[in-house]
């Protein structure tokens, strides 16, 4: 016979059962506005209904985490060039409000993806921007579970993958001003990272871009010289330890 | 009435069921030996009977990932400076033997954690050397599961905190020998990666180390000056990029 103690104990010990879902923080820099962007829908369904949260998705059987990270992605955005990756997996007790900590029910994981895109090349498909937005970063309204806490996780992630990896340059033109990978430095790591001109000896002494010997003429100013990413010459150094600021 | 296309598509549109584990892979350096560790278990139970895995668990109901991963740490090692990170969620299908391509039954999701732990204090608790050991990580057997992906996902993990963060001076000993932490950087990073001048004035240069004015007389050779890692001096550059070789 299972006396008390066993039986509490049997309980304790007992497995949680998990539905699993991805969550897509998805960012993009409007460099000419000088701003970091999230993209953020409505819910239309409980829980908390018609509030902003992250895209995401329950994943289906049979699916793995990136189909359904990139199953939520091509619903929502029309977008050539993306980056994507992990970023962090969510799952602790009542996360959720279908789950009560007392209730010992089903548990939500969310497992929350990291993803890059062009400002200028991003479509937004179907909905209307009521439903569907960019919001500057700094301006993210109160969301739907735990999503503020992905979008702080993954402008941190953003932050750090400028800072140490070429990611600047998946998102850029195929040709590019130095001003204009300085503009997208500063959108989202803050005017006071480096002044241009450090940035710019600093940024051309890593061997990792080449001048295309074309310029490019706006306004009144000097032609600026138009550089591409070399992803040849960065090949023996992706991984080699390297500051991209 | 569902017809067989409709009928079809909710089969296919169905949310899968998950248990939830968390599994360990805790790394120490024992830099007497030049080699980079990591803690293995044979299996006691089915599936993956007797086969070498990383300490793990399944989540139980009420707790949180990051306790599960303390639970199982708790019960293999007993240790008293550990430095833990959430590593990389695994949840493709099939990744378990007990779930099935076709069976669409449970799945079973894993949440890896990234635990480093000073080789000279740590115990293992318990059990025998033939149930659990420190392997070193270029001599690691075929793992269950996919726990190999784990190990090779948390050597990559260590070797980026050791380059781009300040973790190794959390399993060094509070004063060190400069010639210590060289010998740290080897075992993980290989011979290769810096000669020793160049790596003592790089990393005095970052300005993080205290020459406490003791020195360390060993064998024949001059006495070694010991350090100790200043935080007050590292923690207003906390959140700048820095590399740390």
């Amino acid at each position: 016979m299972v006396n008390g103690e066993e039986q509490q104990q049997s309980i304790c010990n007992a497995l949680a059962e998990f539905k699993v879902g991805v969550d897509n923080a998805i960012f993009s820099v409007d460099v000419a506005e000088n701003r970091v962007l999230v993209l953020l829908l409505k819910r239309q369904g409980e829980p908390d209904l018609g509030q902003w949260s992250l895209p995401g998705t329950l994943v289906r059987r049979g699916e793995s985490l990136e189909d359904a990270a990139y199953r939520v992605l091509s619903e929502k955005i029309s977008v050539q060039n993306l980056y994507l990756e992990q970023l962090y997996t969510f799952g602790g007790p009542a996360r959720d409000p279908r789950e009560s900590p007392q209730s010992f029910g089903v548990r939500y994981l969310s497992v929350s993806y990291f993803a890059l895109v062009q400002h200028e090349e991003v479509q937004l498909l179907a909905e209307s921007a009521e439903t569907m937005a960019w919001f500057p970063c700094d301006r993210v309204p109160k969301l739907a579970f735990d999503h503020n806490e992905m979008v702080k996780y993954g402008y941190q992630r953003l932050r750090n993958k400028l800072e140490y990896s070429p990611v600047a340059f998946e998102v850029l033109p195929e040709t590019f001003t130095l001003n204009e990978v300085y503009q997208l430095y500063t959108a989202v790591l803050g005017e006071n990272f480096a002044d241009y001109s450090n940035f710019r000896s600093r940024i051309l002494k890593l061997g990792v871009l080449c001048d295309t010997g074309m310029k490019l003429s706006r306004g009144a100013g000097r032609p600026a010289s138009l550089y591409r990413f070399d992803s040849e010459a960065f090949a023996p150094l992706k991984d080699k330890p390297m500051i991209f600021i």
